[in-house]
């Protein structure tokens, strides 16, 4: 980690730099808003409009970037024998974020931007025959124009790096298949010990969606959601969203039918905290942001899963829940039955209604499939039944049709091949965080049973969050854990806790 | 008037520009969502941030207007022989926004910036204290760099017309002098002849906030508010913003005691109206927009008083009032009494509570101080007692103290010089257009006490909402009216107005 120094002398370079980030962070800032907005409150006629506001400032951003002066500055500030480590981290990330934006031909870009807007069109067209048919030929051509970006990268080992470094800059397909193979071969037998087992019953509920959103911001609050610089809306898909690290805004859904929503706005007030804590210093530097998705969702799920599904936690909030909603919506006032209820482990053909153990198994069939696309060994025509298949023997679950299984996401009809591992990462590197923690503060549990999260959340901003891309996932992970990317961690959590709750052996 | 012609031939030249002016009209939708949410939605802790954003964006703009490649893009279109005349006008707007982006150097406009938030600190600390000592010497660079800013146009006949084009592109100065004196020469009598009657008892109220608000949107939706296209939200001040033509947004203030937040929300529409009823064709053209704050006002002030607050619209929404607030609050369900309390006129020192009638007194009074400030006439010194004895003489008021006196509006903490005259403009074009509007609409009245704004809608799209700014301000009343800039019709319908309401002889 970065030691406090004297700051760098602010030589001119630096300080022109500081300028060309300043403006290319405050057009990433103008995007983010106009991409909030478009969520939450712009009235649908805005849409057109959006689209020509959100293009063109992503042009402008795009164009700084690639700027060949700021490539120069860049080279220079390199070069010089004494720069501060944060001013030099600060040049490596964004030379890195150069080089890849240069390293992509304008052509290709506009040519992924077209298509993908074609491509929603005949995903919502095959959804609604139920037929992966009419969007065959778009993800075909998909594929194409990923496999043509990954040719941009000649040097890396495998065709699909090119995709997975978009949002995991320093992580390797191999590594990902090593550590994913630990995963399903950890997982596959604790769910099928797990569903040999009755389920718990659900919550009857309701829980009235006016009572849900006033305690989703008080557990917010305690989370660290400050009234001075956060925002809770509302918006159909949950998302959080920075507009620097002074304005942090997440969102959420209700349905009086479950809980789900609450569960949702702790996985992104865990999003937002990851922002807010970035250190000050480096705003306005494009570096003042989360270093990858993966680390990202490690945050979320944290929050969301260990801290916001354990005992500890609804040691302090059942009373409250009670309180809210009664004991006969939550099925009785026993808190070892309501820990059962939340952390329910069933197989689902469906990737967002999975539970924290199946959740993974949803990524790891659709890596593998994105794999073999790539790598031409599966034929777009084949991959419905090659998810079927997968589907089978992964969750031992039969898909009844298109819609519930390979058209279920819209993820590919963006082309986004590459996202979906980084949604398991983030549940792998979260238990390694967690380790950590249970052994730095070992007075967590006390404190979570009084409503405390300060000392949680301080641990996070001095480990992870303050430092913001300073450093790469992997080199943070390493200097935090002394581990690259590893699943046991959260193999052994999930039993631990699972072979608890359920009674397994 | 434009006729339908054949559309000009796409030459390349008029591709580049189209192009560069949606870029330019991007930057501004940005900035404008940027300061629609700063009002609206902004947690407090993002105003520094947004700030750095919207310089940014300002600046980006900014650069692309007084680009050389645009200049001589435009020269070359307005030596073009054939272009269509839509094409012509753009080319002609376009080009006197760029030379009065030109002609002001960037030195100056960063002064300017950076003093109008010195001046913002200055004008609060002196409001804090009553005493208008604190801001003296603020106000005092600010009037400096103005006459610096009129420099820069050595052609113009007054150094207060540099400042009015920035509002109102082809008013002069000696023409508002001449206007205001014919206004200020009817307006005083007939308020004396009002203030000589008995005030008319006041609604009673209460008003609940959240009825106005579902009443609010009923109203606005029966001006023209889509829910496809419009945002109805809450801010401390209420003002309109469009985000393009496709989205509209109004925001408003309610307070239980009164109905003013009802009118606020009918003048809103008014301005959001006329940008929703632009020519789509002039879409991210920069032209697609209100040609002047004056012709803007009048399209709200013809909203909130010469429908707002006239017998024909409360026949219509009178029951529905009655309905939501009951008789009681109304002081009893007679349609006469609602009318005369609704346009009640009585002078008040504080510009923003003034009725119809007074409301152009405030502006002459500041418009007139503005006048001598930038002559040289005036010190700044001399400044409160110069607005003392002006109000005195308009409005035969005494000025308590500097804060509902010289301090009351916070124009001037921004440096916005040449602003206020357009408040009084738009009440004078709104009654010009009203006297073509009734001759044209025989029915009209009828139609208002249906609940039917759709003749009227159309007629001001028709005449003035389409054309954006292809016309310029005068051009564009000229063509509608056949007449320049003229008070009499404001003072002709107010006279037979308030006579009426009044029983004046």
């Amino acid at each position: 980690m970065p030691s406090p120094k004297k700051p760098s002398k602010p030589t001119a370079s630096l300080t022109t730099l500081r300028e060309r980030l300043g403006e290319l962070d405050d057009l990433t800032q103008a995007a983010s808003l106009a991409g909030w907005d478009e969520q939450t409150y712009m009235p649908p006629g805005g849409a057109a409009g959006r689209g020509e506001v959100l293009a063109t400032l992503g042009r402008l951003a795009h164009a700084r970037l690639t700027d060949p002066g700021l490539a120069t500055l860049l080279d220079g500030l390199q070069q010089t024998p004494d720069l501060q480590e944060t001013d030099a981290r600060i040049v490596a990330a964004v030379d890195r974020d150069a080089d890849r934006a240069r390293r992509v031909p304008d052509r290709l870009v506009g040519d992924i931007a077209r298509h993908t807007a074609a491509a929603q069109v005949a995903w919502h067209e095959a959804r609604a025959a139920d037929d992966f048919g009419p969007f065959q030929a778009a993800l075909a051509h998909h594929v194409e124009l990923r496999q043509e970006l990954a040719g941009c990268f000649p040097e890396a080992a495998h065709p699909y790096d090119a995709l997975l470094h978009a949002f995991e800059p320093d992580l390797t397909t191999e590594r990902v298949q090593t550590v994913f193979a630990q995963l399903r071969d950890g997982l596959v037998p604790l769910i099928q010990e797990i569903a040999a087992r009755p389920a718990p019953p659900t919550l009857p509920g309701p829980f009235p969606v006016d009572r849900q959103r006033d305690l989703a911001l008080e557990i917010a609050r305690a989370q660290g959601f400050e009234d001075e610089h956060w925002r809770l809306d509302l918006a159909v898909h949950p998302f959080a969203q920075s507009l620097g690290l002074a304005d942090i805004r997440v969102t959420a859904r209700y349905d009086e039918r479950t809980l789900t929503g609450l569960f949702a706005v702790m996985h992104e007030v865990g999003h937002g905290l990851y922002e807010r804590q970035t250190d000050p210093a480096l705003a306005r530097t494009t570096v003042g942001t989360g270093v990858s998705l993966g680390i990202h969702e490690s945050q979320s799920r944290l929050w969301e899963n260990l801290v916001g599904r354990s005992e500890a936690f609804w040691t302090h909030w059942h009373p409250r829940l009670l309180e809210a909603f009664g004991a006969r919506a939550l099925g009785g006032d026993d808190l070892p039955a309501f820990l059962r209820a939340i952390n329910t482990v069933r197989p689902s053909p469906i990737r967002v209604e999975a539970d924290e153990a199946t959740y993974s198994l949803h990524v790891i069939l659709r890596f593998e499939l994105e794999v073999a696309l790539m790598e031409g060994t599966l034929a777009v025509a084949d991959l419905p039944a090659a998810w079927n298949a997968k589907t089978k023997e992964l969750l031992g679950l039969d898909v009844a049709s298109d819609k519930v299984g390979v058209l279920q996401d819209i993820h590919w009809a963006y082309g986004e091949l590459g996202y979906f591992p980084t949604y398991a990462i983030g549940n792998i590197v979260a238990a390694q965080l967690w380790t950590v923690i249970r052994r730095e503060l070992p007075t967590l549990d006390e404190d979570l049973a009084r409503g405390d999260t300060t000392a949680l959340r301080e641990w996070l901003r001095e480990h992870v969050h303050r430092h913001g891309r300073l450093f790469t996932p992997s080199e943070l992970l390493m200097n935090i854990t002394g581990s690259e990317l590893d699943a046991q961690p959260f193999l052994d959590q999930l039993r631990a806790k699972y072979g608890a709750l359920y009674g397994l052996g």
